[in-house]
């Protein structure tokens, strides 16, 4: 069978490498950044800033942003975006769209109540309540890829169980791990006679919390659906540096060098630093827009809080090395200014900034995997 | 005296003119309506968009904002914005500047206190409080310049008092504008010789309630002073239609041909073309974005809800004959899911098309004008 994704390692260095994906017309230059548009919005940003590399400051534009089945689900319904001819159309982008898993947004947004209230997993699917109305749903193996497939999603990701790293037994982790790869077979038999014409790919995720024995299994298990693509599940919110980037070398030992990985819920830029430097080809990171929301900006320095007093009057960009319309064309003293005054230009021109600050890094450790 | 600001009146039709105001370098062709930028920026809107007729779908971009001296004054104080360099670089805007006059904003900020208390009229300025923190400040026609010129403003407005239109004797009205008149003298007498040589420009503001003589005589009083343009007071708020295009009629026969008029204040696009056809120049209005924040849209067929339900599945742009980016990008109901899901990207999204469509229709009043 051809490969509708086309994945090309240009080079290696190191635990690193530099490639290119290719699908549907597009191509994206890996390690590659995607920004989260959960809702069909990548927060406060009209998307034209995304394609355009005199706002991001990089070689390159974004050409690829997620989306999330789960809150699409909710609302406004995948029969919706399906009538209004695809997520593509309806939000204005050209690039790649890739659906994110549902399972974090169900506990993530309910972090107050009882898990079990929020969703119970059973072997054949997994039954949740919505935050919004307290109405059921179930979810199969099979009825999320139908969702995916009526955003008009180009890389899917299929249903899969996030063990917690607390709480938890190994033989409870070893139990919905051996769940996750059940959907994933029943995801893929599902998938490939109804869609494989169609040019959607999914890719399976890895899971098998902190035990390296299960997350070998997992991946060695998963390598078999790994068609176009495959998925780490993370850890990063609860783990510690240490740990996470023991686990994800193991991981990654035992997945196929010919197929890009994508590392889900990156947390901080040094995370996803550290993804890149051990063999990883995909990432997405809320931080960007979470933090510009409350007026924190990237720089080299550390993040900066720009509600501070002491910016009042600095003449100086965010971060003077950084190439974004932002730090070409604003002085922290300004943003200070539209934080303090409750400006709501602030949440689009510091998330910019952020997600523009994780583009260059990522094009920079790139450069330096393809530089002699 | 040779003037700064160069007008020319390029063609009259019925009570309409188009024409040309050059100042700084910079081009407006007249009748011309200017986005409010009252804290140093077009609320929710990067100013790109702006400077772009892509966005806009106009031929020709916004080459003036407005923003306000009384609240710039309050906070960050207009020795910050001197010390950066000035509003232009400030917040990144490389076409005009016109400084609105301070009075109305203190009124509309304080509408749930007594007026006296928010601010005290003497014969040689105005007291009046902060609504921020209850400071006491002092405002006289000298101050107000001064301030303008800290801000760098290319336009600025003089200090004046704006006569309510109810619970008020016309004496009243009568002894207000006579202050009126009297700080424009003094600002006047203040500003030729401090700052003519600057290019900045000043305007007096037209007072006298709705009695026509005193319209008048305000307006044949303070044309001795409109050296290079004349603003009136406008009345919209408050008053009926009728009252207004009459009032307005009779204030500028008595204005000078040969300065540019601009009429503060308007209230809706069907106001503005009302004043474009009684010989007005210039016009602002916040009402794009105060609207758009809400969820409003402007439309031919009248203003848009975009929060209601009929628009959830609705493919048609807000208004299919407007140029603007949001209407040849999105439907209504993808900005009907913004609004609901509280994704603030509508703020951005509708506003820029309010805006965009005021200045549509004020380009297709000037083309009717200057078409035979």
């Amino acid at each position: 069978m051809e490969n509708k994704l086309k994945f090309k390692v240009l080079k290696t260095k190191w635990k690193s490498r530099a490639g290119e994906i290719e699908l549907n017309g597009v191509k994206l230059k890996t390690p590659v950044f995607m920004p989260v548009g959960t809702k069909a919005t990548v927060k406060w940003i009209p998307l034209d800033f995304l394609k355009d590399t005199n706002y991001l400051g990089t070689e390159d534009r974004v050409n690829i942003i997620l989306a999330n089945t789960y809150h699409l689900f909710l609302r406004p319904w995948e029969d919706l975006i399906q009538k209004m001819d695809g997520l593509h159309k309806w939000e204005n982008w050209d690039g790649l769209i890739l659906t994110d898993s549902w399972w974090f947004q169900v506990f993530s947004l309910g972090l107050g109540a009882k898990k079990e209230e929020l969703a119970k997993i059973q072997d054949d699917g997994v039954w949740f309540k919505s935050p919004k109305d307290g109405s059921k749903h179930f979810f199969n193996a099979e009825k999320v890829v139908d969702i995916q497939s009526k955003l008009w999603s180009d890389i899917m990701m299929m249903l899969d169980v996030c063990s917690p790293v607390e709480d938890i037994s190994k033989e409870e982790v070893e139990r919905q791990m051996n769940i996750t790869h059940n959907w994933a077979k029943r995801a893929y038999e599902y998938f490939m006679p109804k869609y494989n014409d169609i040019r959607w790919v999914l890719f399976p995720i890895v899971q098998g919390g902190l035990y390296k024995d299960l997350r070998e299994k997992s991946a060695t298990y998963l390598s078999n659906f790994a068609f176009d693509g495959i998925a780490i599940w993370w850890l990063s919110v609860w783990e510690t540096k240490w740990e996470m980037e023991d686990i994800l070398s193991h991981t990654t030992d035992f997945l196929p060098e010919d197929k890009p990985r994508y590392l889900m819920w990156v947390w901080t830029p040094e995370d996803l630093i550290m993804g890149i430097r051990e063999w990883i080809d995909m990432f997405d990171c809320v931080l960007p827009t979470r933090l510009g929301r409350h007026g924190t900006a990237f720089s080299e320095n550390g993040n900066i809080k720009l509600k501070n007093a002491c910016y009042f009057d600095d003449k100086a960009p965010i971060d003077s090395k950084c190439k974004c319309y932002v730090c070409q064309n604003y002085s922290r003293s300004y943003l200070h200014h539209l934080v303090k005054e409750k400006e709501m230009l602030w949440w689009t021109l510091i998330s910019l900034h952020n997600i523009s600050y994780l583009h260059q890094v990522v094009e920079q450790e790139r450069n330096r995997i393809l530089e002699d």
